[in-house]
C-alpha cells in the first residue's frame, strides 16, 4: 500500500499571478518532483536546451506520440507542433516523483479527465485584475498588445475558478508559498486508484 | 477573501478502524473543531448529556427540521428518530469550525451532495480483513453477531473506498495520525464556492 507512486499538482493561474517564484520558494521542501515541460518540433533556439525549455522532438515522433495518445493536448502553430506529453509525466510517476504542472483551465480538465485520481489542481490568482495590470506593466517583458491578451485571458480564466480543489490569493508572497507548501506536501497522499483497487483485493482475501 | 469559514473534514470507515483513537491523537493539532453528532427524538438516558452523547429533540422539531430539508438523513428505529442535523453544522462553519463527521459511504456522498465545495473526505481502514476481526474480537464490546455485521458492513463499505478523497491505512497509530493531521490541517484551505464568486466579482470590478 505504502508503494513509491507519483502524484500530479495542477497550478493554473494568469502570467503574472507569481506562479514561478512561488515555485521557487517551496521547491526545498516538497520532495523530489518533475515539472513537466511541452513537447515541441521546432528548431532548438540559441541558449535552449533539450529537457529545460523543451522535449525536442522529430514530426514524426510527435505524430506517433499523437496517434498512441500520449498528448494531453497539442497545436500545431507556425507549422510546428507544440503539446503536453505524458510519456515524461509517466516515467517521473513511477518514480514516485511529484509532477507540477503548470497549464491553463482546459489544461487541468484534460489532466483531470487523465489522471485525476491523484491530482491536487491549484488556481493561483493575483488580489485583484488592477493588481495584476500593475504587475505585467512593471514587470516590462510584456508589449501592451501582449498584455492586453494576458489581461482578456485572465478574465476568462477566473470565471473557471471553482473547478480547483483550492484557491491561493497571491498577495503576500511569503503567505501563498506557505499555503501552496501545505497543499504539495498533502498532494503527496493521494493514492492511485488502481493501487487502492489492489489493497481492497487483497484486504480481503486475508 | 481569508474570512472566517469554517470546513468539513468526512472520517469513514469499519468500526475497528482506529477513528476515535485517530481523532483524539489529533485533536490538539487541528484547530476549532465540531464533532457532529446524531440528532434524536428518544428520551434521554442516565449518564446522557445533550450535545454530547446526541441532540436531543422533540418529535415535533424533528419532523419540522426535515420540513425544512435541514437533514442529510434520517431513520425510526424502534419508533425514535435519528438522523443527521445541518442545523448545528452550519453554525459551527459559519464560526469558522472544522466540522468532522464519522459517517457512512452514504453519509459521505449526502455530505458531498450538500457541502462538496468545503469537504475533504477520508477513508480510515484497518491493513487487512483479518486484522479487522481480531481488534473486534479483542476489545470485547461486542457480542459476535455484532461482530459479524460490522464485519458484512466492513466488506461492502470497503468497495467504495476510491470515493474518497484521501485513504489512510491505520497499520501504526501514530503515522496514520501524522498522515490524518497533515490532511485536517490542509481541509481548513478549501474556500466555500459563494465566498469564492464573491471575490471574482470585487477581483473584476476593481
Amino acid at each position: 500500500m505504502i508503494e513509491k507512486n507519483g502524484v500530479v499538482l495542477v497550478l493554473s493561474g494568469p502570467s503574472g499571478a507569481g506562479k514561478s517564484s512561488l515555485i521557487n520558494k517551496i521547491s526545498d521542501d516538497i520532495g523530489d518532483f518533475y515539472f513537466s515541460i511541452s513537447t515541441t518540433t521546432r528548431e532548438m533556439r540559441d541558449g535552449e536546451e533539450e529537457g529545460v525549455h523543451y522535449h525536442f522532438v522529430s514530426k514524426e515522433e510527435f505524430a506517433k506520440d499523437i496517434e498512441d495518445d500520449h498528448f494531453l493536448e497539442h497545436a500545431i502553430v507556425h507549422g510546428n507542433y507544440y503539446g503536453t506529453s505524458l510519456k515524461p509525466v509517466k516515467k517521473a510517476l513511477s518514480e514516485g516523483k511529484l509532477v507540477i504542472f503548470d497549464i491553463d483551465v482546459q489544461g487541468n480538465t484534460a489532466v483531470n479527465n487523465r489522471l485525476g485520481d491523484i491530482t491536487t489542481s491549484v488556481f493561483i490568482t493575483p488580489p485583484s485584475l488592477s493588481e495584476l495590470k500593475k504587475r505585467l506593466v512593471n514587470r516590462s517583458t510584456d508589449s501592451e498588445e501582449v498584455i492586453d491578451r494576458r489581461i482578456k485571458m485572465a478574465k476568462r480564466e477566473i470565471q473557471r475558478i471553482t473547478e480547483y480543489d483550492y484557491i491561493v490569493v497571491n498577495n503576500d508572497l511569503d503567505l501563498a508559498a506557505d499555503v501552496l507548501r501545505q497543499i504539495a506536501i498533502t498532494a503527496r497522499l493521494k493514492i492511485p486508484h488502481d493501487v487502492i483497487n489492489d489493497f481492497v483485493q487483497k484486504w480481503e482475501d486475508i
